[in-house]
């Protein structure tokens, strides 16, 4: 069977992997993507896993498609949603550019729980509003395009998620992002560092724009920044919530 | 045991719903929520159902909190994600307007797999870069404020996702929202109509921009316009594939 299956993971709590992954991964005989996502599977000694680096999505789906035309069953892993900065769109551009009867395959997408959906629930309801789900990272696209972005979303008023906020080869790109923002947006709005929420090593930093200390946050990080309409609520114990209200007055 | 949930159903298709979400489930003695999501939860006879009409969250919210005071768990049901255009802001809305002491309640969010994302992997990868998502609904949010937002996210090139575009009450408005975006777009974005899928009634049309027909839509679609790099894959059988591009040019 000439199949491929692009499965989110979810956010990496097994309770927050859908039975349709499960299910897919029950049906490969070959296992592809990032290493420390491969070494999350759990699967029979049979099947075969090809874990590789990080940044070789291409090669890693132009991988998948020559087996699965060698008939094997192949399973392209992401965490979270394999369709936000995951595999998904590597296969599909590695299909548009390849050989015509690549079009041919039988390509399954399984959503999951995306880092953002899950970092959300974990902090209340910062999204609550409309919002956009940008990647900080200027490797596949220029700096300048980020910032403009970037302001530009701050204007629409969007509650704005940022993946891939940062890594040791791009120390300062978040910094000047938060510069970018706080010229369109008020010191006061909450900001929120989730780092590998539903993970053992979760852990969660709220701050506001003004506060926000980059150096707080790594690859494994989710950053949010509110809006304007994105209110904190103190508790007795526990962790404050964020919730974004759902009406924008006139 | 005073506590609440809100967990997200996912998009319809039980496979496509967390364990922890029927975990959940499983401990709630009250289930609150729109009807037709209610109706979707298979549940004891001794749990308490308490299905209400569309457009009154916030009282279904102050209700859930009454319930838990009085030492129910209750269940506040969305579909999707309940964070994205459901429940969990109401939630937190009608905490943030109450009593003092309803902020000791204990609350979890349980994170689903949303509507856009199950949207997204049927059609293929075209959140592939930066998105945003938004509700068209000018209910809680004034016309004018929507048109502005559609013209940003137009101009920053992030790939649009549009929850609540069209009802028996609001039908002039998608078609001025694919005006307004007709204005900063290219006619041949792509569009996609992606109706209840994964649901036995799911329906999905492509399109572009120039020829995105209105009357093809209802309150359960999700409409998704492409940026300038979401690219279409045409297929020798089969729904053709969207992807965006992950890069993009200097």
């Amino acid at each position: 069977m000439s199949r491929i299956f692009v499965i989110g993971l979810g956010p990496g709590n097994p309770d927050q992997q859908t039975p349709e992954a499960r299910s897919a991964l029950s049906l490969a005989t070959d296992v592809i993507g990032y290493g420390p996502y491969v070494d999350r599977v759990d699967l029979p000694e049979t099947v075969v896993r090809h874990p590789s680096d990080n940044r070789v999505e291409l090669d890693r789906a132009r991988h998948a498609l020559e087996l699965a035309e060698q008939g094997r069953c192949v399973a392209i892993v992401s965490g979270g949603d394999a369709g936000v900065f995951g595999m998904a769109s590597a296969l599909f551009e590695a299909i548009d550019q390849g050989p015509e009867h690549w079009r041919a395959t039988d390509v399954t997408v399984v959503p999951g729980v995306s880092a953002v959906l899950a970092a959300a629930a974990r902090i209340g309801a910062p999204l609550g509003g409309d919002f956009c789900v940008m990647s900080l990272s200027d490797n596949l696209k220029p700096w300048d395009v980020v910032c403009r972005r970037l302001k530009l979303a701050a204007e629409a008023g969007f509650v704005i998620a940022l993946y891939n906020p940062r890594s040791k080869a791009r120390p300062w790109q978040l910094g000047e992002a938060l510069d970018v923002l706080r010229k369109s947006l008020p010191g006061t709005v909450p900001v929120a560092f989730a780092r590998a929420i539903g993970r053992p090593d979760e852990r969660l930093v709220l701050t506001d724009l003004t506060h926000a200390d980059p150096k707080l946050v790594d690859m494994s990080t989710l950053v949010l920044i509110g809006s304007e309409l994105t209110r904190k609520i103190d508790r007795p114990q526990g962790d404050a919530w964020l919730y974004t209200s759902r009406s924008v007055p006139s």
